[in-house]
C-alpha cells in the first residue's frame, strides 16, 4: 500500500476504506461481547467452552486494533483549514500523538493478561474488570466515524443509513442495560428479592440464553416504555438503576422520534410543495368562480409545469463549471443539432461552439414558446415533443402547422432581425434547446464561412 | 377498452383507475386474511364453514390477480425521462417482463392447490405455508401505488389520505403481530407456559373471535406502548418475538409521530405567519410607545393587508401561460370594464386586448392607491369597494368625493400626461383593476378609431 | 342590539362576542355532562338530587341554544370572496338555512321530553339515548369556532390558547372513554368478569365519585400509554373497546407531540438564528487563526448587530401605508428634530414634511455611519447614543470630537455638495434618523423661505 | 465591587456572574430539599441529625438570598428600548421595587421561625408549611434566568445547555411528584389501602432512602409512561393525583420530544442540504444518461464546491464593519501579499490600502478562475493550492504552466487594459485573493510613486 513513493496511505484509498469498515465491525463486536461476558460468563458459570471462545476472540480483536494503531501513523489526513491532504509523516505522527494515541493505547492493553501474569490470579474483581472494560468503549469512535462517512456517501441511501444507526444505538443500549440489570440481580445477597429471582427462584441454573433473553426482554420493554410489569424491580438498588435507565430512555425516545420526524419532513416536502401550489391554484379558480373548463385547464397546466421544472433542473447546470458544462452539452445536444437543416454542412468545430451555449428547457403543453411580434432574441430547437405554429389574425387563432423533433423555431426572424411573425405554442410536453441570437451572432462573426452556409440553408428552405 | 386503435389502455383512463382501486382492495383483503387463516384456521379448528369460505375467497382473489397480470401488458406507461405516454405494445411488455412480472406470477400461483394435486396431502406444513404466503405480501405494491396516486390527487384531502394510510399501516402490523403471537402460543408444547394459556388454560376451546380479540388486544397494547401486563410473555420464544416487535414499534411510533408532526407543521404555518407579523407590529408600537389609537390603526391595517394578499394571489396569475391568462381576464373583467364610461362605444375586440393586460389587486382600507403629484403610470378601475378622492392642500387632507364600483381612477392624468392632481385612498377593502398607461397607449396606437372614442368620452365627462 | 337601523348585529360587536363565549361554555358543559349522565345517572342510581339538577341544567342549555338559533338569523357575516360584511337579512337567513340550520335544530329538540309526553315512559332505552345524545356533539362546532377565533386574536397568547385547546381535547376524550368503559362494565351480565368488578365486586354500591375517578384513572392511564395494568380489560367486549381506544390514542398522542413540537420550533427560532450567526463568525475566526482580540471584537459586533436589527424593524415601517407612516414619524421624531440647530426658526409645516421622509436606524458600536470622501447622500440626526468624529490622515485615525443626542451629521457636505471630510463612527449603540439629501432638497425647493433660514443656521454655526 | 465611581455593579461583571451562578445553585438546592423535608422529615421521622442539618442549610440559603435582595439595588440594568446600561441608583431601585421586590421578600421571610417565636409551637401544620413553601418556588426565576443567559452564551454548547435544562426539568418534576405521592400515602388513614402500604405494610419503619427511592421509582415510571404497575394507586385520592400527574406528563413528554426534535432538525440541516444537492446532480446525470466519467466529474465537483462555500464564508465578512474588516485583511493577507513580485519595494502604507480591498475565495478544482478573452476586471493572488494556465487554440486545450502560492493571475491584462490571453483553471482546491482592477487603479492614482514601482516590476518580469 505504498503511495507517492512516501510510504503513506491516502484515506480515500479503497483498501484502506475496507480495513476501516472491518475495524468498525470488530469494535462493534468487542463492545457488544464485553458486557455479556461480564454478566453471564463469571466464575460460577458452567459454559466453559463459550467462555474460552469469547476470551480468544477478544485477544484477536486486540491484535487487530494494535495493527490499526501502527497503521494510523502512515495515513495522510485532510487539513481542516485548507482541505488539502497532508502527506508529511512527521506531521501525521505529531497529530496522532497529540490527539487520540494515548486513549487508543489504553483501550488496547490487555490488563487482564498483565494482572494474571503478575499476580497469578486468574480473574480480576468485578470492579476492576468494569473499569478496564470501560476503556474499550473508547473504540466506539471508529463506528461513529464509519457512520459519519456513510452519511455523506451518496452511494448509500441516507434514510437507510440513519435508520440502521438508530437501530444499532437502540440495540446497543438495551443490551448494556440488560446485562447490567442481570449483574445487579446476580450479585444481590437475597436472591428472592431480585427482579429475576422473584419470578424464577433458581434462575442461575437456567440456560444462559434464557437468562439473556429475560434481561433483554426487561430492558427492551422499559426502553420502549411498554412496561408490562411482569418483570419489575424488587429492591432499592434495582429501583435506582431503573430510574436512571428510564430517565435515559426518555431522552433516547425523543432522539429517535426527532430523527425520524426530520427524515419524514424532508421526504414529504416535494409532495407538499406540489399540493400547496395546486391547492392555491384551485382556490383561486373557486374564489373567482371561473368556469369549470378553465379551472381544469389551469390545474392541468400547473401539474405539467411542476413536472417540467423537475425535468429541467437548470439550477444544476448553472452551478457546474465551464469545462464540465461543455462536455454535457456536447454529449446531450450535438447529435440532435447536427440533424437540424440550418446546420447542414457546418463544421463540427463551429457546432461545438454553438452547442456549448445552448440550454435545454422543458415547456409544458399550452405555454407559448414564442409570441407573435416578439423581438427575435432566442432560437429554439425541438429535442422532443410537438410545437404548434399559430397564426393569430384579428383576434382569432389558427393552427397552421405542427413542428416535431429536429425542427427549429424563430431562426428566420433571428437572421433577418425582424419580429416573429407567428406564435409558437407547445402542444405536448416538449424539450427545447434555447440559443440566444446574440450568442449565435458572436460565433458567426468568428466563422464567416459557416455563416454563409447557414444563410444559404435558410434561403434554400424558403 | 380500446384506445387509439391500438388495443392499449391509458393509465389515466377512468375505468382502469376503478379496476386498480378494486385490485388494491382485493390485495388488502387477501393480505389481511392470510395470517388469520394461518393462525386460527388450522387442522384442529372447528369452524369448517368459515374455513371453506376463506379458501374460496382466496382463489377468487388469485383469479382477479391473474387477469391483472394479463392486463398489465396492455397498459401504456409514462416514460420517466420525457413524461410522454408510451403506447408501443412491445415496449410495454418488455418493461413489465424486466421489472415485476416474475414476482407477480410467483405471488399468484396457488401452491397449496398444486401440492394438493401432486401429493394428495390436504395441508402443507406450517413452514411451507408461511414461505408461500410471504410471496403474497409482494402484492402490497398495488396498495402502495394506490396511496401514492391518491396523495398526489388534489380531489382528495391530503391530510385525510395520509391519516388513513397511517391507520391502515398500524392496523396491518398489529394484525400480523397478533396472529404470529397466537401461533407461538398454539404451537408451544407446554400449553400452560404461554401468554394465553397462563390466563385461560383451555383457550383452544374458546370462540375464534375471542382468541383473535385477545391477540389483537396484546399486540395493540404493546404497539401503543401501553403494556398493561395482564397478558405477557411466558417463555423465551415469546420473549424473543416480543423484543423484536417492541423494537419495531419504537420505529413505527416515531414514524407515526413524525408524519403527524409534519402535517401539523404545514397546517399551522399560515396562522403562525400571520401571528408573527402582527406580533412584531405590536411590539414595534409598544417599544416606540406609540399612542393607543395609532397602534390600533397599525394592527388593523396589518390584518387587512394579510387578507388582501391572500385574496389577490397574483403569484398564480404570473405562473399561468398567456392563453389561459387571457381567458381568465376575459371571464373576470370584461363585464365590469364594458360598463366603465371611458370605454363606452368601444369595439369588443379592443376591449379584449385591454382586458388581457389588466391585473386585479386588493387594496386594504387606508392605503393610498394614487398619491398626488405621482406620475400617471397606472389607471385603476374599481371592481368592488369604495375609494376616497382626497385633496391635500397646505398639509390638510380633505375628502372631496367617494368613488364606487365601475368608477375609474387617474385616467385624465394618463391621457393628458400630467401628474395626478388628487390622492386616492381606499376606504374599504377594494378590488381594483390595474392597467399600465403604456399598455393602454400601445393598444390605442393600433386602434385609432377607438382612441378617438375614448378621448371623446373623457371630454364629454368633463 | 340594533345596528345601522337594520336590526342586524355585526359579528365583531363586543356584546355578541360575549354571548358567543357564553354559548361555547354552555355547549362545553352540556357535552361534558351528557356521557356522565348516561353512565352514572341511570335508573338504579341512588343520587336523585344530582340527577334532577343535571336534568334541569340540560333544559336551560337547550333554551339558550334555541335563542342562539333565532339570533343567528340577525347576525351579519363576512363574504369570503370580498371580505365585506353582508347586512342583508334575506341573504343571512338563506345562508343559515342552507348550511347549519337543520343540524342546529336537531341537536336542540328535547327528544327525551317528547318521548316522555307521547309514550309516558320516563326513560328512553340506552340505545336511543345515545343516538339522540350524539346529536348534541354537533354543537361542539361552537367551541371549535371560539378557539379558531382566539387563535387569531393577538390579545391572547398563542401558545397559551393552543395549550388550553390541547388540554381540553385530552380531557374531553378521556372523559368520554372513561364513561363508555364504565357503561360496558355496568351492562355486562357477569359482573365479576368486568374491569371494575374484578377489583371491587360490589362496585355499584360505591360512591358515584369513586366510580368516576376509577373510570378516568383507567382512561387516562391508557391514553398516556402508562398502562399500570392494575385495572384492565376482562372480556372480549372490553378488549375490543380498549383496542379502538388505544388506536385512537396513538393518533392523539402524535397530535399532541406534533402540536407542541411546532410551538417549540417556532419559539426557539430566534435564539437558534442568533447562535448560528455567532457560531459561524466564531468558526471563521478560528479557521483563519485570527488573534484573540480581533475575534472578541468580531463576536461583540455580531451580538450588537443582532440587537440593532431587532430594534430597527424597518420591515414593518415599509409595510405600512403612507398616512400611518406619517403619523408615526411625527409622533416619534418631531420633538427631537425641533431641537436640532439646523432647523431653528423653521415652520412646523416644513418640519412635518421633512419628518415624514425620515427613517430611524440603530447603529451598533464600531460601525462607520459616514466614511470620509463618501458622497453626501444622507444626513443623520442622533436620537440617542454617541458618535465619534474621526479624522484619518496618512493612515492614522484620530478621534477629534464626540457627538451626542440632538447633533446632526454630514449636513455641511450635503448643503455644499462636496464629499464628507470626516469619518463618523458609532461609539455606543446609537439610534440615528436618516434623511436623504435628495428628499431634503426637494422639500427646500417648495419652501424657499425655510431654505434661507437653514443656510443661515449653517453659516452661524461655522 | 465599585464601578464608575458610582457604587453600582455592571451585570456583565465577571464576579457578579459568579455570584448569580452561586445563587442559582443555592436556589435549586433549596427548592429541591423543601418537598423532601415536607414528605420524609416530619414529626415522627427518626432521622434527627439529618433533619437538623437540612434546617440549618435552609437558613443559610435564606441569608444568602437576603444579601441578593440588597445587592439587586446596586446592579445596573439594560434598558430594553435603547439597549444602554442604566447606572442611575434611583432608577434601579424604582424598577426593582415596582417589579419583583415584594415577591423576593415574601419568599425569604422565615415564616417557620416567626411562628415558632410567636406561638412557641415547633412545627407548623402541613397546610401552612405547604403554603409558605410554595413561595420558595418563586426563587426558581433565578435558575430560569441563568439558563436563558447560558443559552445565549456562545462559550457553552447550545445542545448541551438545552439537554441539561431538560434533564433538570424532568428530575425536578419527578422529585416533586414522588414527594407529594408519598405524603398522600403517609397521611391516608387506612395504611394498607395506599400505594406503598399495599406492597410493604410497615413502610414507615424502612430507611428514609428506601422510601424516597420507591417514590421516585413510581414517579419516574409514570412520567416516562413505562408504568410497570407493581406500584399503583389504591384509593380515589391517589387516583386523582395520578390522573393529574399523567395529564401533566403527557405535556412534559411532548415538550421533551419537541425540544430534541428541534435540536436534531437544526443539527442535520447541513448534511441534508449537501445530500440534496448531490442527489439532484446525480439524478440529473442519470436522467440524461450522461457517461459515467462525466457523472463522476459532476459529483466530485459538487462536493468540492460545497466545501469551498463553507470555507469562504464571505457572508460574514460582508456583515462586519469597515475597521474590523481592515484588521482581518491586514492580519490574513499582508504577509502573503508582501511576497508577491508585483508589490516588491512598495510602501507598507499602500499595501495596507490594497489589502483592505481584497477578498479571499476558495475555488474548487476544475473551475475556471479566468477565462480567455474575458475583460481584466479582477486580479487574483494565490494563497494556497495550484492553478493551471491553459492555452486554448482551435478548440484544443493545452496546459502550459502551473502556478503556486504567491503567484499572481491576470495582472498584465489588468495593467495593459487588454483581454486575458489565457484561461486559468484551479487544479486543486485553491484559496485566491481577489482584487478588483478598479480598486487597484483608484489606489494607484493616489500613490504615483508606487504605481511606477509596480509598472517596473511588471516590465522586469517580462
Amino acid at each position: 500500500i505504498k503511495y507517492n513513493g512516501k510510504r503513506t496511505i491516502t484515506p480515500v484509498d479503497c483498501r484502506y476504506r475496507c480495513w476501516e469498515t472491518l475495524m468498525a465491525i470488530l469494535v462493534a463486536y468487542s463492545v457488544w461481547v464485553y458486557p455479556f461476558e461480564l454478566a453471564f460468563m463469571n466464575k460460577s458459570s458452567p459454559h466453559a467452552t463459550l467462555k474460552r471462545l469469547l476470551y480468544i476472540s477478544e485477544y484477536i480483536v486486540d491484535a487487530f486494533f494494535s495493527i490499526e494503531i501502527i497503521l494510523t501513523f502512515f495515513v495522510a489526513y485532510f487539513d481542516p483549514n485548507t482541505q488539502l491532504l497532508v502527506w508529511d509523516a512527521r506531521k501525521i505522527a505529531l497529530r496522532y500523538l497529540k490527539t487520540w494515541f494515548l486513549m487508543d493505547i489504553a483501550s488496547t492493553v490487555p490488563f487482564g493478561l498483565i494482572v494474571y501474569m503478575c499476580t497469578d490470579r486468574h480473574e480480576l474483581g468485578l470492579f476492576y474488570q468494569s473499569v478496564f472494560g470501560m476503556l474499550r468503549f473508547w473504540r466506539l469512535r471508529k463506528v461513529t466515524q464509519l457512520f459519519r462517512r456513510l452519511e455523506k456517501d451518496i452511494r448509500f441511501n441516507y434514510v437507510l443509513i440513519r435508520c440502521i444507526k438508530l437501530v444499532l444505538v437502540t440495540l446497543f443500549f438495551s443490551h448494556i442495560a440488560g446485562c447490567l440489570y442481570y449483574i445487579l440481580a446476580d450479585t444481590y445477597p437475597h436472591s428472592g428479592k431480585t427482579w429475576i429471582g422473584s419470578v424464577n427462584p433458581n434462575f442461575r441454573e437456567g440456560h444462559v440464553l434464557d437468562r439473556y433473553v429475560a434481561s433483554i426482554y426487561w430492558s427492551m420493554s422499559t426502553m420502549t416504555s411498554v412496561g408490562y410489569g411482569d418483570v419489575h424491580s424488587m429492591n432499592s438498588r434495582e429501583m435506582t438503576f431503573n430510574i436512571v435507565y428510564m430517565m435515559f430512555n426518555l431522552g433516547l425516545n425523543a432522539y429517535l422520534i426527532g430523527n425520524i420526524s426530520t427524515l419524514i419532513l424532508e421526504g414529504t416536502r416535494t409532495t407538499m410543495d406540489f399540493r400547496n401550489r395546486i391547492q392555491s391554484a384551485s382556490e383561486f379558480a373557486s374564489r373567482n368562480q371561473l368556469p369549470k373548463s378553465l379551472k381544469e385547464q389551469i390545474l392541468t397546466f400547473m401539474c405539467f409545469r411542476f413536472t417540467a421544472e423537475n425535468l429541467t433542473q437548470q439550477r444544476i447546470m448553472d452551478e457546474l463549471p465551464n469545462p464540465i458544462c461543455k462536455s454535457i452539452c456536447e454529449h446531450l445536444f450535438l447529435p440532435a443539432v447536427q440533424n437540424v437543416y440550418l446546420f447542414k454542412y457546418i463544421s463540427t468545430e463551429t457546432l461545438l461552439l454553438l452547442v456549448a451555449k445552448m440550454r435545454a428547457e422543458y415547456i409544458p403543453p399550452g405555454e407559448d414558446v414564442i409570441t407573435k411580434y416578439e423581438a427575435p432574441e432566442i432560437i429554439y430547437i425541438i429535442m422532443s415533443g410537438e410545437v404548434e405554429v399559430i397564426n393569430c389574425e384579428e383576434g382569432k387563432e389558427q393552427t397552421t402547422k405542427t413542428l416535431v423533433t429536429g425542427d427549429i423555431l424563430g431562426e428566420v426572424a433571428a437572421f433577418c432581425g425582424k419580429p416573429q411573425s407567428f406564435t409558437f405554442r407547445a402542444k405536448t410536453m416538449s424539450q427545447l434547446l434555447k440559443l440566444k441570437t446574440s450568442s449565435l451572432n458572436e460565433t458567426m462573426q468568428t466563422k464567416p464561412d459557416d455563416h454563409q452556409l447557414i444563410l444559404q440553408n435558410i434561403r434554400e428552405k424558403e
